[in-house]
């Protein structure tokens, strides 16, 4: 595991040396400013892993890494614009820090942008790369619909729920790691199998983000514990716990979630809520089902076995974060 | 030029027939909607000429033609955010009829749509096109950028101001144009005469836009006459009136484009100061320079002769139009 110190300073490097002091700078400015804000950089991260898995050098996945990057980040920008989101990363968002307007022009260009890194490839790769980035980017947008949907849908089911957070954040690990494949001219088989694996990875990365956003510890988790109840938002565990709930909890839970009032109170009466009604340990059981899930897919790969532990490795320590 | 009206039959029918009933309905409906609003669609066919041109069927080259009027498409949705418009083609703007993040998204979902109707060709033309439209596509991001930047600049010089047109309208037509000679697989240099040839018509073309806004017939332009003079459009017409205009016409002038009261007489007012500072005929001038610029580089092209005169014919057919 001691590459990923390496892949991450050679993502940071090569986006460190991206001239965003382009004209005109209103429009290139908040395209610095979000790459530059950082985060935790996964995704770019696991493609130089799977380049290195089937056999490539990590540094030739580069562009296509930050290709993945950037896509990320244009997604942020116009999803902090919908979701009225004030701060990212702890600083200021695009929209409040300039304007409405650049926030949708600068986000445009970024997906833009994107593409153009996979210009690096010849062709045929080329091709692939752009093929899956827009198939991908296509779901992802397909799944911020889904999750702007449900804010106003009383009737969310569950599969309805994976399959938004499948297409709003899963299947963008999955084409992480399938362009680290793409670019290391694997076989069908494992560019399939290692889709598949981030994919479902994602969703118990997803899933385990919700988790936390209730049950985490505040100091390690950075973010305000509880967030998502105080917004009703319709996570698993809220959709299991109405699931299992008996009609009077049920009852109590939906009242909750009538408003955005109640503040600490509210986060404590849902938790238990969600206790209860064992929609807590449900959630445990399914991030381990995808987690297993995920691992499954390993099996099919045909790589060196040191690279499957490596990779078990990776999923395990990722789903067993704290924050 | 007969073939032009086979040329829009045969992009109206692929368009008619592009499933936009796609889940969910939020964002795919407005997609169908944009793109079934009609319009010239002077692009596409462009891209089918082209191909025709360079000794293509011109309906090998509709899968680009398509891509970039929906690429159009897309930036007509955003754009109409950006300037707050209500309408468009005399119906609702997207996000008048839905709302602020189904225009945000729809659009972004359209521009990827875009993309992926390369993927019909083989790799080394999906490059070469996929290539040329990301570069158009950011020029065409940067224009628009401009076009913002100068509604609160006083400062806005005549070669800004043709760049900004060259990049938010000419590139694109430029771009329409080398797609189908890109699908036809012609010569470089016969490339860069098209691109060449359709950038410097789409300058003369836009200048003209602007010319006809002012004194075009309204019964024929479609548009209300004088609309750039309410909003204090920094036009060719008026950028080169406060150049050739006298000390007392510049104030009178500024003066004018100090508010967007005024009504009809301020259209009648700013377009008595046009003429008498020869703005007006200055502009007829330059539209003849870009469209000779752009009818030299016919003589560069490597085709049979009667395509020259078609080209030709097409280029002063649009320079004449009052509409």
């Amino acid at each position: 595991m001691n590459n990923f110190i390496e892949y991450k300073s050679a993502v940071a490097d090569y986006i460190n040396q991206i001239n965003f002091k382009k004209e005109p700078k209103e429009l290139y400015e908040p395209i610095g400013y979000i790459a530059n804000l950082g985060g935790k950089r996964l995704r770019p991260l696991l493609t130089l892993f799977a380049a290195e898995v089937f056999g490539a050098q990590p540094t030739d996945a580069i562009h296509a890494a930050v290709a993945i990057e950037l896509f990320h980040n244009f997604s942020l920008i116009h999803d902090d614009i919908m979701d009225e989101a004030p701060l990212r990363r702890g600083n200021k968002t695009v929209h409040e820090k300039w304007n409405l307007n650049t926030g949708i022009l600068s986000g445009d260009a970024m997906l833009i942008l994107a593409y153009q890194y996979f210009e690096n490839y010849e062709p045929a790769i080329f091709k692939d790369l752009a093929k899956l980035f827009s198939k991908t980017a296509l779901e992802v947008c397909e799944g911020q619909q889904l999750d702007i949907n449900f804010e106003t849908r009383n009737n969310v089911s569950i599969p309805e729920y994976i399959k938004m957070i499948e297409y709003k954040t899963a299947v963008l690990v999955g084409a992480a790691l399938e362009m680290g494949a793409i670019v290391a001219k694997t076989t069908e088989n494992n560019k399939i199998a290692i889709y598949n694996f981030g994919r479902d990875l994602g969703i118990a990365f997803q899933l385990q983000d919700d988790y936390l956003d209730a049950f985490g510890e505040t100091a390690t988790f950075g973010k305000q514990i509880g967030g998502d109840i105080l917004e009703n938002k319709k996570t698993y565990l809220y959709l299991r716990s109405l699931e299992n709930a008996s009609a009077t909890d049920k009852t109590e839970l939906l009242n909750w979630f009538l408003s955005k009032e109640g503040g600490q109170e509210k986060i404590e009466a849902v938790k238990s809520l969600f206790e209860k009604t064992n929609a807590t340990n449900d959630t445990q059981l399914l991030i381990e089902e995808y987690t297993q899930k995920a691992l499954l897919q390993l099996e099919t790969l045909e790589i060196p076995y040191h690279f499957k532990e490596e990779l078990k490795e990776f999923a395990l320590s990722l789903m067993s974060r704290t924050v």
